[in-house]
């Protein structure tokens, strides 16, 4: 037996949906859901694929997930639309909203679509690719939960807050990016406490503030932000417009009202989406190829663009399967209810 | 005699206004151009403040700027104003179709400003912090010229390209930031350089891209960007933004139509405009408070706001005056016809 197990994209589907359904979460979450995790485990973003179930369905059973969620969808202004998630998973929410939020787009310049009220674990490249397969650029931010300082502070107030964007290229994979403001993940963090080692210096620092690589002083102190003052400067924008700015809540609120039940982040998201038609009307054609010398002088020089160690992943994972850890498949199928589950193990044992 | 000259705000804003007209630039060019430069040396930006007179005055006396520019303000899209600049510099257009940017952020939710064709030396803050001073949100960003090489990369092809952000604060001046994503300035390496003196660590890499202490080097090399491959995502997002999208040119294109003139840049600027009301309705005031929360926990421990410093050094200085350097008064009043010259130089000379 290996260390892996080999699913298809159809098998490793089935089985999100299988144990998500089992948590009794409604179908349309159970497809949104899924949808995300898959295109992250394709890409092998892992800490975003499949392993996630396991944060979902334990969010959901605690009790915190609204199982029946049934989004709302509101024409706020011309450019703004707000997706009430009724405290349901970002995902659907997401796909209820977007197709007003690219119509106000295309006939304004530009939009925002703002949801609130959702528990939040994806990342949010999954949000803005497709808008830029579309011929749009778009912005997505985040709060999280209350773990990382400000430049010049000691204690925690900004969540790992997250940037995403998206440029539509003509004829290729957009260009994307999605990075925590956070000099590192916390996963990371709890990863080197699992295995005893320490982390790398400039990532956090311990209750008094004082630099550490001491993985579990670095949980109780707080983490840093990248890029200094700069990273926290941007970090504290994200706070603003992904919670004041739509009527929802900081990190420092999000983690108070998580009160240590450990599910996923209950928060707001903002997207802003613009549409490069509408900006350049005639001029957009060459516009676009005007950005592709700028792609060229990135490539040109051998250095890589930020999508593109996903784009090679998913290129591989289409013809060869996912390989997922054999230990998070045997957590995962322990969601499944009872047959499903004797019926995966037997599957599995005959490999 | 000390090192320093003292001027009221009056004094160093009619020392600009003679300097500008004496280069024979458009009244209103001129004034727009001395409100910027006197908000930053009011605030002890010194880079951005009376010092860049030397390099407008350049731009405009080796020929590049267009004296009478008559920036042209073109209503796009309901949520798009776009102001040709006429080849002069930015801070008249960006005057000139900011109450149209602002009536349709008002109407629509949220709106963009894209500036074409302006030369640009100012700081961003100046355009972001009045907007924030009157309820909005705002995002400014431009290219430059491409002196900074992307994350893994040796070659240049980003600009020092700085991101602005303003959010308004009930009863207190707004909450500011306006980095470049360059590790450092441009200005600062020079500065090094004529001073003999080695860089920091990790701000520059050498024409054979290995890491550079020596500004001389760095000068030949390329710039790093802040934070590592999140500060250079940051800054190719801000080449599309501010470049493409709005039919401008990328940093690489500036700087070759520059072609070692060593006038100010000739590209785009992007802003994006908030309006908190249209997304808020009645949560307005509830939401502005929520976001004073993240305010009181940075500086209740503290750290300082990015715009905090500005805002002591305009307190002191519109009490005290403006002390600049005597070699740069003096540096200054050679753009000075001869009689105003000389009038200046007497009246100094009995202080």
């Amino acid at each position: 037996m290996t260390d892996t197990v080999n699913l298809s994209l159809a098998e490793a589907t089935s089985l999100s949906l299988d144990i998500l359904a089992n948590t009794g979460l409604s179908k349309s979450q159970c497809d949104a859901v899924t949808d995300v995790i898959i295109r992250a485990q394709r890409d092998e973003c892992h800490s975003h694929g499949l392993y996630r179930l396991l944060g979902c369905a334990h969010s959901i059973n605690i009790g915190r997930v609204n199982k029946n969620a049934e989004p709302v969808v509101t024409d706020v202004a011309p450019s703004i639309v707000k997706v009430n998630a009724d405290h349901g998973f970002s995902s659907l929410a997401y796909s209820r909203g977007i197709e007003l939020a690219l119509d106000k787009a295309t006939v304004q310049g530009l939009s925002a679509m703002a949801i609130n009220d959702c528990y939040h674990f994806s990342a949010l490249w999954p949000e803005v690719e497709p808008l830029a397969e579309r011929g749009f650029a778009a912005i997505a931010l985040t709060p999280s939960h209350n773990w990382v300082a400000p430049a010049g502070g000691i204690r925690p107030v900004f969540g790992t807050n997250p940037f995403a964007f998206a440029w539509p290229r003509p004829k290729r994979q957009p260009f994307v990016f999605d990075f925590a403001t956070s000099a590192t993940a916390r996963g990371e963090i709890e990863l080197h406490r699992r295995h005893g080692k320490p982390i790398a210096p400039g990532l956090a620092i311990d209750l008094d503030g004082e630099p550490t690589t001491d993985p579990s002083e670095a949980l109780k102190g707080a983490m840093l932000t990248f890029g200094g003052h700069k990273g926290s400067a941007l970090s504290a924008m994200i706070e603003l417009l992904a919670g004041p700015l739509i009527g929802d809540m900081l990190s420092i609120e999000s983690k108070a009202h998580d009160n240590e039940a450990g599910a996923a982040p209950l928060h707001g998201e903002l997207i802003i989406i613009f549409d490069p038609a509408s900006f350049l009307g005639k001029a957009l054609e060459q516009n676009m190829n005007r950005a592709e010398l700028l792609f060229e002088a990135i490539t040109g020089q051998n250095a890589r663009l930020p999508s593109q160690r996903r784009y090679e992943a998913r290129q591989k994972t289409e013809a060869e399967g996912l390989d997922i850890p054999r230990a998070l498949y045997d957590d995962l199928i322990k969601f499944l209810p009872p047959p499903q589950y004797e019926q995966r193990t037997e599957k599995l044992s005959q490999r």
